[in-house]
């Protein structure tokens, strides 16, 4: 039995709990939050679990096992570090810190005391995520031509971080795990409507080597929601609305054809390919629990998470240049996504 | 009667054919194609339209008093030079030229002999886009935030320009007449798929002085197609989907509102305002009707076009340094919008 | 303070339990349902509430002043007489019983002791259909024509009663609020795919004195979802679309115009009126927290609710003579929704 | 060569004469309508079809070998019943007739003259209602459960007909062509809100001999334009949107599978199946010209064809017997769909 200690119970400390709580070879013994009120609610619904305002309750207790942190971003690194030198595994909510230089102390912290850290990149423990990567990685949409996403409503406003770490760092996250290759350069636009706030509108540009690219469109001041992602491929095409309730993932038999003397572009015919549609049933499993699966498994084997450290590291690296790049109108910034540890 | 010539029987010469043909005080009486498969087109709907395969016809017929241009965008200069010098009136399909030298050139010479000189910016004169400059001018939006436009679609790839001058010219050309200022500089990228074409896939970003910001995606090879604008406001929001039979224009009565203490952000409550969404009733008239009797009506009366060789100019320049930027994968181009001509 | 027992913690007993727990004025305090298992849900979230397998235990508690009942329909009659004989007042889910005769026992019971007698026909208590009737009853969209619903999906058959019971009682319950008028026949056809098994899918039509007329469309074995009623009137039409998300109620200022020599058709010319749309912002608050208010409210004032027993008699009625035209094969069956109390 | 004479160019004649002109083997030699002002329209697009008022032209002209047919349909009994006498093949637009009793005598003169009979139910040539009868020949469906169309929009209101003799005309044709039989039955209700005028809504409900069933909603009065068809079967379900630019047909892998012991409805488990779902590519071929070709066809080899006499009496007398019903509310009206011919 894993036991896990979970600190922050605001938004998404209480879909860790539940998720936690009901996956199989583990269970939440204690939870921190400084909000007493917050605290109450888990009393109500989780009478067994152990409750403290302060977190350095669950890094003392030997016989937790794991710790899961869902506080805001800033507080990422102390806590995750501290949970490290206490001996505990780590799930930490994403982006996983502020600065890519946190992110590489604690990689180092955790490949020392052969730890499991683990980002809680959620979208890729989802169906439709992973069918996408099952579809690019068997080749099914032939070369990637482009990732094109767009990810917009109203709200919420962070006091904290700008709308690319907000929202953008669900895109990377999920191209990190679904695309071919990691990108080499960001060039980021954007711009704040609130006279001292972060940016709430941005767009970024990412290039890869080869002939792909990605985009990303996040915006907190849309009249409408929209979460939809484009792929092309050279064979295929993906469109990806998590909006639609079902048929989330459409696949279309789409494309051009080059024919003719490819010498010269004038004398080339581009002929237009449209075939069927397929929208492929996926597993609706709750993400947040093939996830904490995983996490679990991984603690039992040592096996290394699909969104380990060194994920959460390239998606950091990335939001950084972003932002570094959108302050600087789209100047290109390059990308040093290497891995840090073996 | 405003007798016309049209040169260019291909995709759109047809259109304007057929909608000068129908307007009142106004008549094609000569048309003018180097194939002639499609002259005899003309001559089964119109058989009394005079035909030729050399456009010299036209600028030689003294009773021909303007002249359209529907042929690809590297012969306008050559063609509407031409037609100015013999004393004609002149409506020019879009992109104006292939360069900002040119559109000046054009403009100077229309200027210099007194002539309508028009670029055939078509959805100028839509019902969607005069409500849009109707709401912005009576300030019904409050500030504007940003104007952010997908255009994206699978072909036609074009092989003598790229997908910026063949889609983006037409959000250039929607937000000159509907934004209240011109963008001071722009920032683009891009890609192409297939070897030594033209790019097919691009993003432009565009700054304004203030808070405003544009953003235009463009595609030749998406799996679906989409038309749909988005216009932040400070007081209201818009979204015109132009691939809806009806109700193309939706404004929303959302946004948020800032309370409290402006001094510190972190003491600043930000609040979610959401109200009616309304979808006004649109003037249906075709486009191209509407700028054919303005053309018309600025012959008879001597007014400047909304659309006239400043307007042209002006989304020449931007798609010069868009191409530029996107050469130089997102490098910020300054843009010199200043009108030539008095 | 107004104490309340609930009987039956299934599918919707939960909502009532959350709901009135919520409710100033009002608490939950005592919770009965023949399985354990649920109730040890209740324990686990409320753990004050008393529970109890024996729900005579609720109706022999003299602190207890009203009781809602969440069971299935079958023993909804039974339930409720032994609450109000104990003195209580009554919530039942719809339908209101499996009969008409059950339902006139019922209000002449709670007549006779003065108990409230309510049921729960949530949509009444959404802002959708409040809106719905304000603008029929302000005579906003004219003459009524029709009301058309479609409320289909997949699942979930249900054993004991066939599918207009369990999904055109929602349409009932809903135009018995928002038309101006009460139905005098029915129409109905279905059919059941599972053998042995209550019909499935069906089609009611309701005939109104005048020009109105109502159809509804139920059908639990569709590939999709839809919730779509369409109101006509002689000068706007409404549609309610009760899956999007916002915009769900749409309002057309659309219809057709007569002009001419009425005295002959043929020399009548219909004109076809095209205007605004217009989506209202609708009260999102929770309809059962509405309907509870107005349950509280009633006891203590006195007040007749608006979906009294005479409201749930008059569906149950609708239902009755519709299943026996369905077993009819559309054989006309008259309405006789006269009301049992003064 | 065979000479094609046309009877009317008001709505649909334009469409005949253009596909008509482009069929090989066809060519379109008279046009004949009463208003000279259609015919000059002719004369303009089509300089070398000869004109007439006068329909009996068509008919005594020894060099035409078909007619075509569309005029209102109140005049196409003595029209095609001319032509046939006249020794011409005759292809007429749908309602056939306006009554079976014509119908029949038109089915019987050309059996007896051993010309070509056909009924214009466009519907049955296009991609989408051959694929859905592919679909359902080959049992891909399984069980066929039900066919549910719905056919809503503002307009056209006819003044002579119904608005199941206009709209749900499609319908039947389509079911007559999809489904694996015929009805036996059927039951409609419907309202006129035109003083004087001919119903303007309608609800048809058609029975079949099994466990299949049929309805089809038609309005003239509706805010909102649906063309929408759904077919339920024991295996897959279709859902059918003509106004989809592309994907007008989807495939679901869904339904319900009975378990265990199935003599008692109360022991059986019902489940449900959720797989994939698939839009296959149509063939986007005009149906018209598919139809022309099928008529030129059919005249050359003696083929029976799709559409001829018996499918378009067979849509006439379900057409009569709805009306019939509909004026009694609903009343079960049984249908005689045996053949009149061997």
């Amino acid at each position: 039995m894993i036991n896990i200690g979970v600190i922050g119970y605001g938004y998404w400390g209480p879909n860790l709990v539940r998720n936690f709580s009901d996956i199989p070879g583990a269970q939440v013994t204690m939870v921190s939050d400084f909000k007493p009120e917050l605290l109450a609610k888990v009393q109500t619904r989780y009478p067994k679990i152990n409750l403290t305002t302060d977190c350095r309750d669950i890094f003392s207790d030997p016989k937790i096992d794991a710790v899961a942190i869902a506080t805001p971003v800033s507080t990422h690194f102390n806590l995750a570090l501290a949970a490290l030198q206490a001996g505990k595994h780590v799930l930490v909510e994403k982006p996983m810190t502020v600065s890519s230089e946190q992110a590489m102390r604690l990689i180092d912290e955790a490949q020392k005391r052969n730890l499991v850290l683990m980002v809680d990149h959620t979208f890729v423990y989802t169906g439709a995520v992973r069918k996408m990567r099952d579809l690019v990685s068997t080749n099914a949409l032939g070369d990637i031509y482009y990732y094109d996403s767009v990810r917009v409503n109203l709200g919420l406003f962070q006091h904290d971080v700008n709308v690319i770490w907000d929202l953008a760092v669900h895109d990377l996250s999920i191209m990190s795990y679904v695309l071919p290759s990691q990108p080499y350069a960001v060039s980021a636009t954007g711009m704040s409507h609130v006279p001292g706030g972060p940016e709430n509108i941005a767009y970024l540009t990412l290039f890869f080597e080869g002939n792909l690219m990605a985009h990303i469109h996040v915006n907190w001041l849309a009249p409408v929601k929209v979460r939809r992602t484009l792929i092309g491929g050279s064979q295929k095409m993906i469109v990806f609305d998590d909006l639609e309730p079902s048929e989330k993932l459409k696949i279309y038999d789409k494309g051009i054809t080059l024919n003719g003397n490819t010498e010269s572009l004038y004398q080339m015919l581009i002929g237009y390919r449209t075939g069927d549609m397929w929208a492929p049933h996926l597993d609706m499993t709750e993400a947040l629990r093939t996830e904490g699966l995983h996490f679990i498994n991984c603690i039992k084997t040592g096996d290394r998470p699909i969104t380990d450290g060194e994920a959460g590291l390239q998606v950091v690296r990335i939001l950084e240049a972003a932002t570094q790049s959108m302050k600087k109108q789209g100047e290109l910034i390059e990308l040093n996504l290497a891995k840090v540890a073996a």
